[in-house]
């Protein structure tokens, strides 16, 4: 079934109960979804995203809901993507979730949607774009994603963003863990939360020394650092003054289009690598599988034995 | 050019520079890898594989070096693959391999190889398999891998691993954290590391909790919680108590078969997902996928459009 032409222009003005389902029919997948947003994409493109990330316990919730406070108070409509790439076993997701529903979950110009990977990564990178270009397309001026950074998830939200903001906490330590992570290379800025603490001036010296061995070709953007309180709203206004900095920057320097381009490119080819995958191991590939890995279990062949084999046979499937 | 047999027959008898070589074959990756796993591939099979994982700064290197030296002491031999998910611009990885190979690095009976992913992901899974094959053909009895749990890494390696050790501190939050990142599913059991810190005990008692809320049908194994000092090599011959003993649990339950055998089945998958994504992506590939981006800059398609161009085009050319 085709969604109808008037579900699509609920969405195209917004109404809050298209925009949930729509995202739902992504959630779950199939040619619905991929109708859909191949109608909606000429009209994606007019919301500014943002990526939030860091460690966990840093306070990526709280900074997001008062950044999307500000926001509203400036008359911007706001849709916000936690992307939680932990089990399903911790229910972190949920927790969370609640409390901001309390705070921000009633105001019409905020659209929450949290996506959780319920035990496979697969495509959980792909599906938030997916969201994200739905909500685009309902008109929010301003699409957060917020993911906890553990490895694929931040670079994927990286990807997704044109602004990433890297949160991390004074704890000792800190700053080292987010270099070992490779957060890095994919923060725009740093905002150093709970900067009440102690030690949070010794934080920023650490991470100001880190940014300095950055290369120096990067220089025509300087990676800052803003300082926040975000359960006291204080900084909050810096974060939003830096974002709108970085893009005035990438529009200014034309960095903003290639890197949309760029994040298309790897948008079309989780997609067709997708494609792929689920055709690979359908429910008839996983039963050759099978029927192939007794061979090595007679110990006359190997992975890449068979791999090769499972190739040749995909080719005359195709 | 394929590998001549006598380097083959030299792998057989743990010539050390052999093996070093051949890894590097299996790392650059190619066809002369391909050929010599599956040649060597009957004879894998005989080493039992540990996997150790945690957050940063936990003391996993630590723990491998105690652990492997103590392996030693009873005549065993042992492969270490450190698997360093970070990014080139840290040199994570370096710095603590010159610390081990100080300590362990001149034993005849130790064999360390580090492996980063230098700026993509793609393969680093596959690769340590592979180097882990090469190992065990070798001859060595025990081959650990050693990772930061950062995401994606830690299941890999809990699925390369027979017994899967994470590593945890005594730290307020360390134990919620490794909750949240998926760390207690793939645990076969804890080592709480720097276990003389302040806090150690509430640690214990708060992994418990969250061991308590785990499903009652994995009953037949019990987590448990073992505690070190491993900078003082203390609670060491503990962890490898607990290792056999998980061996031989898996052994008794008929679990150590179909471990093995999922773990086959699943690197299979990434072999052929791998050299399916390489032909997708070459050169042509590229150049493909680059023109047909300039149509959705042009307004008139999606990436949902252009990835079924791409699979068409794809069974073509197959």
């Amino acid at each position: 079934m085709l969604i109808g032409n008037q579900f699509i222009e609920k969405l195209f003005q917004n109404d809050r109960r298209s925009v949930a389902r729509l995202i739902s029919i992504v959630e779950s997948d199939g040619v619905q979804a991929t109708d859909l947003l191949k109608n909606i994409y000429c009209r994606v493109g007019n919301a500014y995203r943002i990526g939030i990330t860091g460690p966990p316990g840093a306070g990526k919730s709280t900074i997001t809901n008062q950044l999307a406070k500000l926001l509203r108070s400036k008359n911007k409509t706001v849709g916000i993507i936690a992307v939680d790439p932990s089990s399903p076993f911790t229910g972190g997701a949920l927790l969370g979730d609640r409390v901001r529903m309390n705070e921000i979950g009633q105001d019409a110009g905020i659209f929450i949607r949290s996506m959780a990977t319920r035990g496979s990564l697969g495509g959980l990178s792909r599906k938030a774009n997916d969201a994200a270009d739905i909500l685009d397309v309902a008109g929010y001026d301003y699409i957060i994603f917020e993911t906890v950074g553990v490895g694929q998830s931040e670079l994927d939200i990286a990807q997704a963003a044109d602004t990433t903001i890297v949160v991390l906490v004074p704890e000792s330590g800190d700053s080292v863990q987010a270099m070992k992570a490779g957060l890095m290379e994919i923060a725009d800025f740093f905002v150093l939360n709970k900067s009440d603490r102690p030690g949070s001036e010794q934080a920023v010296t650490a991470l100001k020394t880190i940014l300095m061995m950055k290369e120096h070709d990067q220089k025509s953007w300087l990676n800052s650092i803003v300082k926040t309180t975000a359960t006291e709203n204080k900084g909050i206004a810096e974060v939003e003054q830096e974002i709108l900095k970085h893009k005035t920057y990438l529009e200014n320097t034309g960095k903003f289009r290639t890197k949309r381009e760029e994040r298309t490119k790897v948008r079309v080819k989780e997609i067709v690598e997708e494609q792929i995958r689920k055709k690979l191991w359908d429910d008839e590939g996983e039963k050759s599988l099978a029927s192939s890995l007794e061979k090595i279990v007679l110990g006359n062949s190997s992975p890449y034995h068979i791999a090769e084999e499972i190739i040749e046979n995909f080719k005359k499937q195709l």
